[in-house]
């Protein structure tokens, strides 16, 4: 049984978090899971990114899991992502709007 | 004689200028900087991390020159660091302001 751990929001740390917008793939990611607003599953969050090995695509959803970006959730085989976009807003307030508006158009 | 590279405004990388940022001794310099206004020497820039090795602030002082935040010149035998502010806002606007409003306050 996969447990998935996500640091709280008063543990968010900046370095972290922009440790984790500061990949291509990762901010496409965060870009796919906010413009779905719901959660997304591994497959879909990333399917801009076929062409990205399985195991890479799993260690961007874990980076952006631990920064506290993302929350992961099992439902049934699948993992659903969904952006945390409160919680990071609570911490560090217009910070993500500012970086997704300046995050390049996906392809 | 050392000639530093900077890259244009236009050529500039979100994720070049996130990943600069995303390391907590580079974000105190970044304040160190910006709080001074003109520039800076290494030294003086770098002075609340004097536990750091030069090596590895040279380092640092390489990324946020390679990333766009720096401007880095010599000055008889100092290297003179100036955050290229004006450059990262008209590329990136309201963007730099945002990660300063939210880093740590310096120890």
């Amino acid at each position: 049984m996969v447990t998935f751990v996500h640091p709280p929001v008063e543990a968010l740390e900046l370095h972290h978090v922009l440790a984790a917008l500061a990949d291509p793939v990762r901010l496409q990611i965060v870009q796919e899971l906010h413009k779905a607003g719901g959660g997304l599953n591994c497959t879909t969050a990333a399917s801009p990114f076929c062409q990205v090995p399985k195991s890479t695509l799993s260690g961007h959803f874990r980076a952006l899991r631990e920064s506290g970006l993302v929350m992961t959730t099992k439902r049934g085989v699948e993992n659903i992502n969904v952006l945390r976009f409160d919680d990071i807003e609570a911490r560090f307030p217009g910070l993500l709007p500012k970086v997704l508006e300046h995050a390049p158009s996906p392809a």
